[in-house]
C-alpha cells in the first residue's frame, strides 16, 4: 500500500502519488499529482499528514519540480526554487516538511535525477529508522512481557500513514504480530478528530491484526481490568528528561499503567527527543479550534456556541514511562522509578 | 423546568409531563402523556432517564391509570393493577422503577388522590435527598479548598434531567454557583453517548453556570494542569468497602486526582451504597453494543463492523476516593490512603 510514493510514467508526466487520507476510513483511493501546486493543496488539505510523511512529500514535491522545469538554465531553477519555498511553508508548523524540501533541494546541481534519488534517501531512511525502532520495541515488550500472546493499547495513529513506511508505535504492534507474538490490539479513538477510529482500525485491519475498538475512558478501565500487557504510544516531543508530549489522552494511560505495574513504552524517531526543552513543563501545549469538540463530522453534539477546553497534547512525566525506544537505543528515563 | 411532573388539567383529562430528552440539547419539548401506553413508550425510547427520574415517572404513571380507570370497582383495580405491571417492567433492570410503580400501586385502596400523593411523596423525598446531598458536598468543597473561587470538573450527567430535583454531583456544583463559590466547570463530552455534551452542557448552560466542554481524554491533562481544583461524579453502584461504580471513564479521573491531590468526591443517595457488594471485584461490568462506538449519532467513523470494546461503566477502587457524600452522611472509605 502507497502512502507517498513516486511514479515515473503516470498520464501527464511524472507524479507524487499520495494515499488520499481524507477518504479514510470509506474509500481508499490514491491521488497522482503532477504539478506542485497539487501537492501544496493535498498537505493543506490534509490528504498526507503526519510529520514524517510530510517531509517526504516535500522532498518529492521538489524532485517533481525539478522534472517538469528541468534544471539546466538558471531561470528553470528559479522556477524550482520558487515552487520549493512555496512548498516548504505550505504548513508553517511542520518541521520535517521543510527540512525534505532542502535536502532535496540541496541535489539540484545534480539534476533531476540526484533531486528524486535524494527524495528517495529521505524516504528510506525513515523507513529504516523505523523499522529498527519497531524491531527493538518488539524485543523489549517480548522481554518486559514474556512467554504470552500480547495484548497492547495504543492511541491516536502511528502507522505508516502518520510516520511513513514501517511506523513507530504501531510499526512495533504490527511487527509483534508478523512473528506471532500479538493475541490482540486495543486502539482508543482518539477524540476529536478520531485518528484511533479512522486510521489505526484501517491499518490494523488492513495487516490483519486482530483488534478492537473503544472510546479513550475506556482505555484506563481495561488496563485496570487486566485486559492490557503493555501500552504503546508515540510521541510529539520528548524533553532531555524524558517527559513526553504526545496527543491528548497519553497521560491518563500512563497513569493508570502505573497503577497497574503494565509496561507503557514511547516508541519515536530519536530526532523527536529535544536536547534544548529540559522538562516538560518548557512544553507549551497547544489548543485547537472549539469545533472539533462541540461536532464530530458536521454533526453537533452539544449547544451551538459552547465555550471548549481543548488541548491538542498532553504531557506525562518521565517517572511514568518505562522505556523510550528510536532507532539508536532503549531509553529508561527514570529507571529507578520504574514500576514494571 | 419541569423534567417530570404532573398536570391535573391537560387536554384530553390529566396528564404525566416529561421534558423529552431525546431532543436535547437542540430542542427544547414536553410531552403531555394522557395515557399508560405513552408514559411506557416515552420510558422504552429514553425520553425520560436516569434511575431516580425513572421512579418518579412510574408512580406518576400509576397515578395516570387510577385517575383514568379509577379505583371504585374490581375490574377497574384490575385495569390499574396490569397497567402498573406494564410500567414496572418498561426497563427491566431499572430497579427504582418498580420501586416507584410499587409505592404508588400500595396506596390504591385510598383512590385516585392518594396515589397521586404518593406519587408526590416518591418525588419529594427524592429531591429532599439530593438537596441534602448537594448543601453537604458543597460544604465538604469548600472546607477542602478553603477561600477561592471553585474550579470543578464533572463526568457524565448527573443533574435533575438524570437524578431528580436537585441533582446529585451536578447538584452540588449547581449549589457552589448558586452561593457564589464557583469559577467554572469542566464537563467531559463522556463518550459514546456525550451526556456531559449533550445534557450536562444543557443543564449548566440554563442555570448560567460558567463551563467549559473538553473531550473526556482532556479530562485527566486539565487536572495535571492544575486547572481543577475538585472533581465530582455520581455513582452506580457502591461496594461496601467503599469501591464505586461509575459511568466509563470516572477511574482514569481519580487516577489523576490522585496523582495530583485534587479532592475526588462522589455524590449519591444512600440507597446506591449495596452492603451486599463487598468490594468492586463483585461487580459485573455490563458491556454494550457495538454500535454506540463505532458511531455517533448516525454518522459511522470508522470501519463498518469494527470489533469494539465498550464497558458501560468502570470501578474506582475506594483509596482514590476522598469522600462518599449521601442525604446522610460524608464517608471516606480510606481516610488512612487519602491523598488529600
Amino acid at each position: 500500500m502507497r502512502i507517498v510514493d513516486w511514479a515515473d510514467e503516470a498520464e501527464g508526466g511524472p507524479a507524487v502519488v499520495l494515499l488520499d487520507q481524507r477518504a479514510l476510513p470509506h474509500r481508499t483511493a490514491h491521488l497522482h499529482l503532477t504539478s506542485v501546486d497539487e501537492v501544496i493543496d493535498a498537505i493543506r488539505t490534509l490528504a498526507v499528514r503526519g510529520a514524517p510523511n510530510l517531509g517526504v512529500t516535500g522532498a518529492y514535491g521538489v524532485a517533481l519540480a525539478a522534472h517538469r522545469h528541468g534544471t539546466a538554465t538558471p531561470v528553470a531553477v528559479a522556477a524550482v526554487r520558487a515552487e520549493a519555498e512555496a512548498l516548504a511553508t505550505a504548513r508553517p508548523t511542520a518541521v520535517p516538511l521543510s527540512l525534505g524540501v532542502r535536502r532535496a533541494l540541496a541535489a539540484l546541481d545534480g539534476g533531476p535525477a540526484a533531486v528524486l534519488a535524494e527524495a528517495r534517501a529521505v524516504a528510506a531512511e525513515g523507513a529504516a529508522a523505523n523499522h529498527a525502532a519497531a524491531g527493538r520495541t518488539a524485543d523489549l515488550v517480548r522481554d518486559l512481557r514474556p512467554g504470552r500472546p500480547l495484548r497492547a493499547l495504543t492511541v491516536c495513529n502511528t502507522g505508516p500513514l502518520a510516520t511513513g513506511e514501517g511506523g513507530t508505535a504501531l510499526g512495533a504492534i504490527l511487527r509483534l504480530h508478523a512473528e506471532g507474538d500479538l493475541a490482540e490490539v486495543l486502539a482508543c479513538e482518539t477524540r476529536p478528530l478520531l485518528q484511533g477510529a479512522r486510521l489505526t482500525v484501517w491499518e490494523l485491519a488492513n495487516a490483519g491484526v486482530p483488534h478492537r475498538l473503544c472510546v479513550d475512558s475506556a482505555g484506563p478501565a481495561a488496563i485496570a481490568s487486566g485486559l492490557v500487557d503493555v501500552v504503546l504510544a508515540g510521541a510529539d516531543r520528548i524533553a532531555a528528561n524524558g517527559d513526553v508530549a504526545n496527543k491528548i489522552g497519553t497521560y491518563m494511560l500512563a497513569c493508570a499503567a502505573a497503577r497497574s505495574a503494565v509496561p507503557f513504552v514511547i516508541v519515536a524517531p530519536e530526532e523527536t527527543i529535544d536536547p534544548g526543552t529540559p522538562t516538560g513543563v518548557d512544553i507549551v501545549v497547544e489548543e485547537r479550534g472549539d469545533d472539533e469538540v462541540r461536532g464530530i463530522g458536521d454533526t453537533l453534539v452539544t449547544l451551538p456556541g459552547t465555550p471548549v477546553y481543548n488541548p491538542a497534547f498532553d504531557v506525562t512525566p518521565a517517572e511514568l514511562v518505562t522505556a523510550i525506544v528510536t532507532e539508536n537505543r532503549v531509553w529508561s528515563p527514570t529507571p529507578a522509578a520504574s514500576h514494571v
